[in-house]
């Protein structure tokens, strides 16, 4: 082992941690993934600090709560004085690169304000939220008024896949009888085997993008996200992958009519939604389904290939590994389509780390059920590389004692918190609430789960009684005491500190120890300055009459 | 009156709300003010968003709260990326120019990771929290490790004061009777006067500066933050203002006995440090509140030089003047000194504002009870540029409906908010805690007083009952509800977005339009489609077959 510490983050986009083979689905066998576990450490109960893309994903580059940072929505630029991963990296001499989905929005209005150019090497960097782009696709180039220019649609021109979007026309649409089109934005056509060769797909390409960076790095350390943009819909995959898995493969939907009858109005408005109403239906779970586990198997088996390519580059020895995704996907379960509210399936991720040094060699193949955040892994992946702690600016915990120790660190959290802002969603005009007010913050206990609600009541779910979610005991007159424990877990947590980024706390305790010298307030006269301060004041003669 | 619209922007530093003899004050005649408030409106419950300078300013800068900018105490930089008030009155043509203390500390950290080089205009601005600093001046040269070079410095030097630190030497000091210099650092000299020619004095040089920025200015309109240094401490004022007030002036402390025995432990913390030992005592406020007036009384009368001066320019018809200050001082009041806490001397601060425009006309010589913010005057002051509101970033209330309407608008706010971090203060350490848990967070709103000390129980204050605020009841099982109520407000505030500033409600109403363009989700087929976005779905031939 070299004293050159790496870093991948591999992101999933969109994967549920319960499909998985050893987060135990019965029938998607993942046995690249399942390495890892087997090599490192798995969380149980690691969550997000928000169930979509965008804000968790800001979430996870920054280190920090959305309530911090408050880009709450894709499309929702991160502020450009946002500290970034990237940022705290690039200070320690480690290149942070990019090789795929960020989500990122770059905050155009803030970088004229402070005379950015969005050209330079600066300001494409905090385009990129802090990242080097090596490779940037966020895996949605749809025909309209996007205009990414992937490079990807440039890889499969050169594949002689021709078309005005070729993303669009070849890597998510199947094709009919007669030859035409038929695109994968409909669920119907997602059994169909995607239009194109197999390791011409999203995931071997950006898998080969991984690999080109790793052989093309220099002597700097780096961390490379790796950020897949699959099982992320539309739901499609090419052949052989598209009939792998049928009906017997689909796990039943988690969900009970008495959900709807006592449901609680956000989940209620939710419900309303087409896409609720499209993975409540069966026809749409049995064409998803397949095709979304499809898209997984692809994954493992790219991780094979990737992980292969490092074993033989003497890479495994010197490289943090994190597998893990932006949050999940309802598939149906509690009549919901993708993600957004707080079940499990949309707010829990898969989350394994394989730490290569010897310290870590007592927890290889642990399972652990401590409660664990996305924003956990920012801090843990400047500590690998020897960066100083930031907790004034980093809110995550470094996971270093998990990965390095069998036991829970004394302290741990007892509260996982996740957000989630619904102003731009329909639910909201539903609700005919106003915008400021369409806010649910979670917490999360060792047995609990809890969701504010603004304006409305909170929701309650006993996870050891009700593993499933389907009762809330939101209005349970026996559940008044967690709910009010719960309520003040999220207040604490919301009046703390969150934007005080700017002084460590070392300088604070310097700070504490008095008046800055030359200032002195509250003090009479010389005996009582020479009493504070233990020495006399300095009077000074005139230096001569003014002149 | 022109079409060009001007705002002179006054604020005195530590200028207690009641020490005006428009705002009450039995002794000290300040008629220059007192005529800002005959023709303008006199706000009675005016709250700074903290108790102390630089939180306060930043606060006042920017528009926001502390627990937004994150700049909690003095001496830690405003976060570089944190809109000010400048960036917004800048963009819409409008020269936002300093004439004094702002109390800013840039944040170079935050500029190296952005490429902003300190020295470019760009980078002044953010050192100057936005202002372009025609002149910058804090107060505050001691001897010691400050090295601000203030020009005021020179002004003295070119004047005949010459020494290593005229400001101390000379503006700060008095003498005694051998010559030698007696330090106004020390609170018995107070009462002598000040070892200058009045017109030499700070408030003088700066209003003079004022007067410079106003005869140089342009043909762009201008907002002028004249920001006056004094009566803040050091307690000292040239003759003859040295020797206006005596005993018979200074009003009776408001203070009970009981206030130590049942008060709350950050109070009483407090009551432990020097500061509020020295103000306990007659004889410091004896020698003190003498000078204190005095400064005030020569503010006063600088207020009449520069209102004469725009008189005589014409620049009274129409310059928006408010005239306001950065928190109070305790003076003894509550065995305090200094501020910090939450009591009215300390929180509430005088505010008075002259629109010149017609439309106010209605309002001339109004006082007003509504719960005003500091926060107001950033989109007070933006609307009376004409600027579009900015309430995503902007978190105070635009006071022009309170300077045209005799009427409250409905639904103004309920709650003024104030925050305290006493993280770097000796009563932390006096109490134990950590640096996160050092937080007070005030509610104000008709009647009560409630203040949220983190991990410690609330204080809370019947003002209308207790309007010397002497009994705390904070643990009185009558108020139970009120404190409840009132522990509520603040975490609905706390649980706000705070950081949503990229975007505007505009566009978060266009983002709830639906999916962007050429997104799907949630579709079965082409019925489905047809019937969600009332058109055909789009099917696209194969251009020919990959080639």
């Amino acid at each position: 082992m070299t004293d050159k510490m790496n870093v991948l983050w591999i992101m999933a986009d969109q994967l549920r941690f319960d499909y998985l083979s050893c987060y135990g689905h019965p029938h998607l066998q993942t046995p690249h993934i399942d390495g890892l576990a087997r090599r490192g450490v798995r969380f149980t109960n690691a969550y997000v600090q928000s169930p979509i893309c965008g804000p968790s994903r800001m979430s996870s580059y920054t280190g920090r709560y959305c309530h911090s940072h408050g880009s709450t929505w894709n499309g929702i630029p991160l502020r450009v004085g946002e500290p970034t991963l990237g940022d705290h990296l690039r200070e320690i001499g480690v290149r942070p690169a990019l090789v795929g989905k960020t989500h990122m929005v770059a905050d155009t209005k803030g970088m004229e304000w402070l005379g950015i150019d969005p050209g330079s090497t600066i300001g494409v960097t905090r385009a990129e939220c802090g990242f080097e782009p090596f490779e940037r696709d966020d895996g949605l180039h749809p025909y309209g008024p996007y205009d990414p220019h992937p490079e990807y649609d440039e890889f499969l021109r050169r594949h002689g896949y021709n078309s005005e979007n070729p993303w669009e026309d070849f890597a998510n649409s199947g094709k009919g009888e007669d030859g035409e089109l038929l695109s994968a934005w409909l669920l119907k056509y997602s059994n169909l085997p995607a239009n194109i060769p197999e390791e011409l797909s999203e995931t071997p390409y950006m898998v080969g993008r991984a690999i080109d960076f790793m052989r093309e790095a220099d002597d700097r350390p780096w961390l490379c996200h790796l950020s897949l943009i699959k099982p992320h819909w539309p739901y499609i995959v090419p052949a052989p992958y598209h009939s792998m898995y049928g009906l017997e493969h689909i796990i039943p939907p988690v969900r009970a009519q008495a959900e709807k009858e006592t449901g609680h109005p956000v989940f209620m408005a939710y419900q309303r939604s087409r896409i609720c109403r499209a993975f409540s239906r069966d026809e749409v779970r049995e064409r998803v389904i397949p095709a979304y586990m499809g898209l997984i198997k692809q994954i493992d088996d790219q991780m094979g290939r990737l992980f292969a390519f490092m074993e033989q580059q003497g890479l495994m020895q010197n490289t943090l590994i994190a597998f893990t995704s932006d949050h999940g996907d309802y598939l149906g379960d509690h009549w919901m389509g993708e993600k957004e509210l707080f079940h499990e399936p949309s707010v829990k991720v898969p989350l394994i780390i394989v730490d290569p040094r010897a310290a870590a060699d007592v927890t290889r193949g642990q399972v652990r059920d401590e409660l664990v955040e996305a924003i956990d892994l920012a801090p843990t992946f400047l500590a690998a590389f020897g960066g100083k702690p930031k907790p004034h600016i980093l809110e995550g915990r470094d996971l270093t004692p998990l990965l390095q120790h069998r036991e829970t660190p004394p302290n741990w959290r007892r509260y996982a918190i996740s957000e989630y802002d619904y102003a731009v969603r329909e639910a909201r005009k539903f609700l005919g609430i106003a915008q400021e007010d369409a806010r649910l913050i979670m917490a999360r206990d060792a047995r609990y789960k809890y969701v504010h609600a603004e304006g409305f009541r909170p929701m309650l779910f006993d996870l050891e009684a009700d593993p499933g979610e389907l009762k809330d005991l939101g209005t349970d007159l026996a559940f008044a005491d967690v709910r009010e424990r719960m309520a003040q877990a999220i207040n604490v947590w919301a009046r703390r500190h969150h934007n005080k980024i700017t002084v460590t706390r070392e300088r604070i305790e310097m700070m504490s120890s008095g008046e800055p010298r030359g200032i002195v307030i509250g003090v009479w006269d010389e005996a009582d300055y020479a009493d504070k301060y233990g020495r006399s004041f300095e009077t000074r003669k005139l230096l001569g009459k003014p002149t």
